[in-house]
C-alpha cells in the first residue's frame, strides 16, 4: 500500500525511503549512515507492549524499533530517544512520513542523562538495540554514525541499564538484543541493577550453527527465574527464510 | 567387552550392574536409590580435562561422572565427593569393579566443606551435576537418596560455586549441567565468585523446543566473554537420538 503522502517529506543527499512492508509504513534511511539489521526487527518482533503502555526506546537511530512496535502492538506512546541530531531528525520525518506524531515523539538526548530527560518509574517497557562492540582504542573513525551504533562509543552497556532501571515502572520490562559473548556480563549487570532476567531466546543463522544474537526480557523487581525459548533460527537453507522469521516479519 | 573381574564384587539387595559400553566399564546403580541420567552423560562429553590434571567431581552419586571422564580423557587422578554412605560405597565398588583404584578415588564428605576436605587451589577441573531443584518445605522425603539428588536439600548452587572457587586453580574449570531456568542466577553466582562463565551449551530434546539443559563452563579468574555454542539436540525423531548423542555416548 503506497502512502499517499510520501511525497511531502523532504530528502536529504544520500537518503533513501525503504518500505516496512508492514501496515503501509515506510522509513528513511541514508545507507552511508546506517540502515537498521535483522536484529531490530527481532527485537520488535520479541519485546512486547500491553494496550495503552508507554514505551520508550533507547538509541532509536531512524526509529526502525517504535515504527515497527506502533505497527505491531496497542502500547500508547511510544518515545525513541536518540543523541544524533541527523539520525534523530530522520526519525522525525520518518514519524510524519507514517502519520505517527500522535503515537511516537522523538527526542533528541543521551542515554546518560535520560534519568533527568524522562520522569523516574514512567515507562511500562524500554526497549534497546545497543552497540554491541566494547569501545577500543584506535577505533579508526569513533565519530561516525556506523562507529557510534556498533561500538560503545557514546553509551555502555551498564548506560543503558542503567537508565532502563531508573525510568521504568517497578514490574516494567526491559528488552534488549544482544551480542551472546557478552550474556555473562548482561545478566550479570541486569541483575546487579534488580533488572531480572525473565526471558531469554537465542538467534541462529542455521540451526547448527552458534547463536550470532540473544534476546532478553528483563523484568525491574523481578524474581530469579527465566524461560529460555526455543532457538530462533534465520535460514532454513543458504537465501531462504524460515517461517518463523516470515511470522515475526508479517507479524 | 565383559570385565572377568565383575563377579568378584558383592552387590548388596536392589543393587545391579549396569554395562557403561564404553571402555568395557561398568557401574553399580540401585534404580530405587538413584540412577544417572542424560545429564550425567552430556556433562561428561562436554568437560575437558588435559592429561594429567587433577579432577574433582562434587556429589558424585554413584562415580558416573568420574568413570566415564575416565575413559574420554588423559586425566591424571579423579576425585568423587558424595555426603550419603550408600552411595559412596556403590561409587567405591564400581571403582574397583573396573579396576580404576589408582585413577579414581570415592571420598566420603560434604561439599560445604570440601574446601577444608581437599588443599586449595588444587584442581586443574571440577565437574558437578547439582541438584536442580531449589529445596521447598514439605518435601515428602527430604532424606531420600532421590530428593537429596533432585533438590538442594544437602547442599545449594552457591555451595557448589564456593567450594569451586576454592579448590581450583587459578585458570582452573568448573564444568556444571544444570537447568535453563536458573540460568541468571547460575551466571551471577559464578561471577560473584570470580568463576567466570567462558562456554555455554543449550540442550534441547528436539529442535523446535526449548533447553531442558544448559551445561556451563566457568574458568576461575577469567575475563568476561563467553561462547555459546550451538545448540545440542537430543532427539531426531520421537525415540531416534541425533547422530551428536550417538557421537558422545560413544566418544
Amino acid at each position: 500500500m503506497q502512502n499517499p503522502n510520501l511525497m511531502t517529506i523532504d530528502l536529504k543527499p544520500g537518503e533513501r525511503i525503504d518500505d516496512l512492508q508492514r501496515n503501509g509504513y515506510h522509513i528513511i534511511q541514508d545507507p552511508a549512515r546506517f540502515c537498521f539489521g535483522m536484529d531490530a526487527v527481532l527485537l520488535s518482533g520479541f519485546a512486547q507492549a500491553t494496550a495503552g503502555s508507554r514505551v520508550l526506546d533507547l538509541g532509536t537511530g531512524t526509529g526502525i524499533i517504535p515504527i515497527l512496535m506502533s505497527a505491531k502492538t496497542q502500547a500508547g506512546h511510544l518515545y525513541g530517544l536518540e543523541i544524533q541530531e541527523e539520525s534523530a531528525d530522520m526519525a522525525q520525518r520518518s514519524v510524519l512520513l507514517n502519520h505517527l506524531e500522535n503515537r511516537i515523539t522523538i527526542v533528541r538526548g543521551d542515554i546518560k542523562e535520560a534519568g533527568e530527560q524522562f520522569d523516574a518509574a514512567s515507562f511500562n517497557v524500554i526497549t534497546c538495540n545497543p552497540p554491541y562492540m566494547i569501545s577500543q582504542h584506535g577505533l579508526q573513525n569513533p565519530d561516525s554514525p556506523k562507529a557510534i551504533a556498533r561500538h560503545e562509543v557514546l553509551c555502555t552497556l551498564e548506560d543503558v541499564v542503567k537508565a532502563s532501571a531508573k525510568l521504568l515502572k517497578p514490574g516494567g520490562k526491559l528488552f534488549l538484543v544482544h551480542r551472546p559473548f557478552r550474556l555473562a556480563e548482561i545478566i550479570v549487570t541486569l541483575h546487579d541493577y534488580r533488572l531480572e532476567p525473565k526471558r531469554m531466546k537465542m538467534v541462529h543463522p542455521f540451526v547448527d550453527h552458534e547463536p550470532t544474537m540473544v534476546l532478553i526480557e528483563a523484568v525491574r523487581g523481578g524474581k530469579s527465574r527465566m524461560t529460555v525459548e526455543k532457538p530462533l533460527i534465520i535460514y532454513e537453507s543458504q537465501g531462504k527464510y524460515t517461517q518463523e522469521i516470515y511470522d515475526i516479519y508479517g507479524y
